[in-house]
């Protein structure tokens, strides 16, 4: 009974591991778009004041039971999977 | 008018790391279930196995643009903190 209670959690668990890469990569089609725009700008891709901002959205919505500190670090992960997504693509531009 | 379409990404941006913040509690809480039933069955909690199968789900189920590789990292991020969870609550029953 406990093994097929574990077996259901798992099922769970899968379940939203791909509603997460899916908004992950939906993520990253946002990101691209505006490595884009920044591009035509010329503006600089990274922008700290942004990241904090975005940081403190996740500390003022964290309904846990995640601590904020450890979101924040796993948010900071995604950024940063982010800003090479859009570095990849300025090479490949510049590369055609 | 270029300001404009990043402010609208950017709003898009928001919007999905909310979702991606409410997914990631709602894994946290079934991990701290499955924690409590590996915890009456003696099971230890890291299972390379079973992680290596996710990690798997991941590249089978990747439609980009992100990388594979990447998804994994940020994934493997995201594992390293629920095995921190699971010890956590541990800990707090060790103690009460």
């Amino acid at each position: 009974m406990v093994s097929n209670e574990l077996d259901v959690l798992r099922g769970e668990i899968e379940k939203v591991n791909m509603q997460i890469l899916d908004l992950l990569n939906q993520r990253g089609s946002i990101v691209q778009q505006i490595g884009k725009v920044k591009e035509t700008q010329g503006v600089k891709r990274f922008d700290p004041v942004r990241e904090r901002q975005l940081l403190d959205l996740i500390a003022e919505n964290n309904e846990g039971p995640f601590e904020t500190s450890t979101l924040q670090h796993i948010f900071k992960t995604i950024f940063k999977a982010s800003l090479e997504l859009q570095k990849d693509d300025n090479r490949k531009s510049l590369l055609v």
